[in-house]
């Protein structure tokens, strides 16, 4: 049976603070010690990852739930080396996504169901509307997250790739995706290299990001805090930087943005015009 | 050690069509037969989940991914009948709202980047872009997963809940949410109910979401036998329908966006402006 124990390693790992005084209830089956053990792996041994693998993670994605069941999403396969090194060309040129032996752009697809909404003579009005957009966005991010989580089970390291959105069409003219669909976001799949191994991130203490009943604005100490503890862990790295400069360095002005300022523009120009 | 195993079951239940042919690779944790079993529920028993659970639900999410660390989300935790059932009001007022003992709605949340880059003089130009209400969505939607896939893992049904957008101004106003920030999924969470079980929904066969290096439109045979099989899993729930119909009703007009078509201009009058 499921039980309340003591979880400190865990909670230290995940918040970068002790709390021995708390406690977590935790499944038998190990999926939650799982989730919470979750680290971005980018360093991969040279080791491909079978097809029973890839047919698995893919299940796993399908059986998320997805809006009303439309199925508003597609997944490109990615594990040709020429391909994969030139969907990392245009995704930030990250070197990893090359050394990955996976790579998996998930896609906000609606272009299936035009398809069969022309097929019948219809019109379909009804995806060019922002809510279209974020359903099939939703559905595709909420596929990729089950895709990690399947990998993660199997010993698989794995990271999530935001600048498929860097050169959006650039890719989809690669990726041959049809209109009414854009790459959401990529996840690099491989075996981690344990000459490089990852560590949990430190995220910020629950009460700042939980909300009971209604929004209560965050404390400056506890965001304080947490600069703290992510500076202390980002020292055990080998690297430095505070997490309140990088949050205003992406939020003060769209230079942060580096290209993807563009992104409305293109998803407009790809029958995604998010009216 | 994982193992590859004929999984007919599993495969069966969720594409609705024989499989036996297929193989999976399962860890041992079951953590991907957990995934693959999900069923949507919206029965629950009256029992509560305990406070123990919600931190755990709370600490699986924040342990997903999220876009360069800067954590644009937030979850409001919704336990209050009073509360509760003004939510459910303003979401499709769906009666399981009200049942579920536990109602977890994730926001999209810029407000404290915005608040740390106000509190050094800085402006907040850079929330105003799509792809930074994508960024805070994204990050949103695999913690909810994150939340579902624990709450599963612990014998606790689930479901995702996208009607929070159908109101989106008064239900923000509800929740006290603040400027920059808008509630992108509901997640109910209970004990299911033994008397109404809930069973695997199929999904479209693989060949049809998923691509080998290159998009390829999906065969119209594939999505007629979908169509099919989904029939069949319809009338065994003792309910009607088609999939292609449904797609067609979604995508043909707005009037099936049932308010959602106000959305972007809503987001907009909330600081996010999504240029």
């Amino acid at each position: 049976m499921a039980d309340v124990i003591g979880t400190g390693t865990l909670l230290r790992d995940r918040y970068g603070v002790d709390a021995d005084d708390e406690a977590l209830h935790l499944d038998d089956s190990g999926t939650i010690r799982g989730l919470l053990a979750h680290h971005s792996v980018r360093a991969f041994e040279r080791r491909l990852v079978s097809p029973a693998i890839v047919d698995t993670l893919i299940a796993a994605s399908q059986s998320a739930s997805t809006s009303s069941n439309l199925q508003s999403w597609s997944v490109v396969v990615v594990r040709d080396e020429a391909q994969k090194s030139a969907v990392a060309a245009l995704a930030g040129d990250q070197q990893f996504i090359r050394e990955a032996p996976l790579f998996l752009v998930f896609v906000a697809d609606w272009a299936r169901g035009a398809a069969i909404s022309r097929s019948r003579g219809e019109a379909s009005e009804g995806i060019d509307y922002f809510d279209s957009t974020l359903v099939a966005t939703i559905d595709a991010a909420i596929a990729a997250q089950n895709a990690v989580v399947a990998a993660e089970s199997l010993g698989l390291g794995a990271v999530f790739v935001g600048a498929v959105r860097n050169r959006p069409d650039e890719l989809s003219a690669l990726l041959e995706l049809p209109d009414a669909s854009y790459p959401v976001v990529g996840v690099a799949v491989g075996w981690p290299d344990p000459a490089n191994p990852a560590r949990v991130k430190p995220r910020l203490p629950q009460s700042v990001v939980r909300h009971d009943e209604r929004y209560s604005p965050a404390s400056v100490d506890d965001l304080a805090d947490y600069d703290d503890a992510l500076r202390v862990f980002n020292e055990s790295q080998g690297r430095t930087g505070s997490w309140l400069d990088a949050v205003v360095a992406r939020v003060r002005s769209r230079s942060a943005l580096h290209g993807r300022e563009r992104l409305r523009s293109i998803l407009s120009s790809r029958g995604l015009p998010s009216a």
